[in-house]
């Protein structure tokens, strides 16, 4: 693919910032956006540099219609030096292009996109929060928009880029959440979208989190769609835990999402020489690991919240406290370590920080 | 509800008309079309036909990230006489309702909103093509609007109708289509959201059309998405077989669609007094049946063609020819019959037809 340029068009009226106390998660976007178009004939084209505002959508573009969309999600933070940096933006956009594959979406340029991100990170740098806890949501989705009511990919796509300063994921310091695991509701099954990110999964899994809130539940924990025995992903995070000393997580299966902060837990416990499996977990089998006392921890691992100490699951009118309800040893030090590499505190011995360096000359 | 008027702007410049004889599907739309908007405060308001337009739409709006939208799929045909009629909407608007719930989105006001598609088709009433197998296609669908990155019920949406004149689904008359049963992928499973008429599922299959339409073959048969045994839909129709004179059709069971075209051809069998039974049926039953020489017939039911012959099914390395690859005589009957009381040409015993008589005033 021939190296695009990017055009820019700087706002000229700048947003009020929102104090940084006050952040809530995804409610509020920095001055300006990336756009870029796929057509047929130019491939991904028009790449562009936008104040962000509203996008002109015709009513039959296929998105409004038949769901062909991916998205994904990073962050950017502030370290106590100033400067910015990303966390594995790679692993992100190589995920997004598998999502393509599944959605039948054309790939996108991996290097351009990252490319594209860290100038419109310049662009908004005074967006990047600095205080404890804060930093830059990231937000790389694809969407069809051909005018066509055809069951069919798309002929024509957009690819955007919006940006989004959110607050500290727990205002009190790190704590433990009530999971309910779902028996009625299945967000995924091999031969289906679970690997993708893309809407569908997102819509489908919503009635079930609507049911468990009302009953004191902050999520669900999916099982397989098949037999409904083994665990496979907790709300919008992958799921670990630690039993008898080792810590276990499902194996990418088809259904599971491959988190990037999955990914990045399995290296550190390695990296650690703490014992690590990925393999099937049956839910009957926590349960019992549970009844002898040998489950220690649970947590879940996602971008927003990095980890989610679970304090207890709820199963089959049961309900199973782990770790006295408190958050475990290697929880903390996994979220501890992480972070500390994310916001540039601890050394980063996985080079897993980007920095956005270079003040590239914007085009105007 | 209370009742709400629809404010009418109408469109200064109207559109070039295609020949009738040139009309895809889904690819030209009307002067004008149906918008309604859904806050928490104020329910569904702001009722508008608008002339046709794009609209604006927030990038942080959560139908481009997480899916939530569900859709419907209607005619409007012209008589001999020249009058507009409506076949079965009241059916359309009830389902859009059922995908509502399970993809937890607030309901709409059934009577409400086939009054506004009432009104949209008198002033568009122009649109309607008169010549053989044409038809308006109305598209109701619901999105979600709220500009936010959390993953949870939007609390803002847009509903709208689309209207576009479509050809003869058969340019050359009805004719059977060559069918691959799919064993890689999966439409749907028990739980998620098979039985929804919602972008997620039409995202999802559309890998499994891509792969089969480079062997030959038009559509996919979806088999469960559990024990991969059991036969779900063809494509995005449902499937009817005739085995040993009787005509057999999947049972609704969580996963599949429940076609309004389905439940006529149900309907008009029983009319008929032609034995017809909904039940669980085994790919393995299908091919021993054709084996025996008892597999008379097979077709699919949906909105788009009426109904959709099967002249062969491959399946594990075999093709299965059905009724020497030619229209069965049951297809056949039904396809006219249902046309014909579609188009007012025959009587219509089941109550079906919906004229769209009454000149309504229109608010300017």
């Amino acid at each position: 693919m021939e190296e695009q340029s990017i055009q820019v068009e700087l706002s000229t009226a700048k947003k009020e910032k929102p104090q940084t106390d006050q952040l809530e998660f995804g409610r509020t976007f920095t001055d300006h956006m990336f756009v870029m178009d796929y057509s047929v004939t130019d491939g991904w084209h028009n790449a562009k540099i936008l104040p962000y505002q509203p996008i002109s959508v015709d009513p039959a573009a296929m998105i409004f219609h038949y769901g062909q969309s991916v998205f994904e999600g990073l962050k950017a933070f502030r370290t106590p030096s100033g400067e910015v940096q990303l966390f594995r933006p790679r692993k992100n956009f190589e995920r997004m292009n598998k999502s393509n594959e599944r959605l039948v979406i054309p790939p996108i340029d991996e290097d351009f996109v990252l490319q594209a991100l860290k100038k419109l990170i310049e662009i908004d740098q005074d967006w990047v929060p600095d205080t404890e806890g804060t930093s830059l949501y990231i937000r790389p989705f694809v969407f069809a928009t051909e005018p066509f009511l055809g069951v069919a990919p798309s002929h024509q796509y957009k690819f955007m880029i919006i940006l989004s300063p959110v607050g500290s994921y727990y205002k009190e310091g790190i704590n433990p959440v009530k999971i309910a695991v779902e028996d009625t509701y299945v967000r995924a099954v091999k031969g289906g979208t679970g690997e993708a990110k893309t809407g569908g999964n997102y819509a489908s899994s919503l009635i079930a989190q609507e049911v468990v809130s009302k009953k004191g539940y902050t999520q669900v924990l999916w099982l397989d769609g098949v037999e409904k025995k083994y665990i496979e992903e907790v709300g919008s995070m992958n799921v670990f835990f630690k039993i008898d000393g080792e810590v276990v997580t499902p194996k990418l299966n088809g259904s599971i999402l491959a988190g990037v902060t999955r990914d990045s837990v399995i290296q550190l416990l390695k990296h650690w020489d703490v014992p690590v499996v990925e393999r099937r977990i049956g839910m009957q089998e926590l349960a019992d690991a549970h009844e002898a006392g040998l489950l220690e921890e649970a947590f879940g691992s996602g971008t927003a919240a990095v980890i989610s100490p679970i304090g207890a699951l709820g199963w089959n009118g049961k309900e199973y406290t782990i770790n006295g309800g408190k958050t475990g040893e290697i929880s903390k030090r996994i979220y501890d370590t992480i972070t500390g590499i994310q916001y540039g505190k601890l050394e980063d011995p996985l080079n897993w920080v980007e920095p956005i360096t270079s003040k590239a000359k914007v085009n105007q």
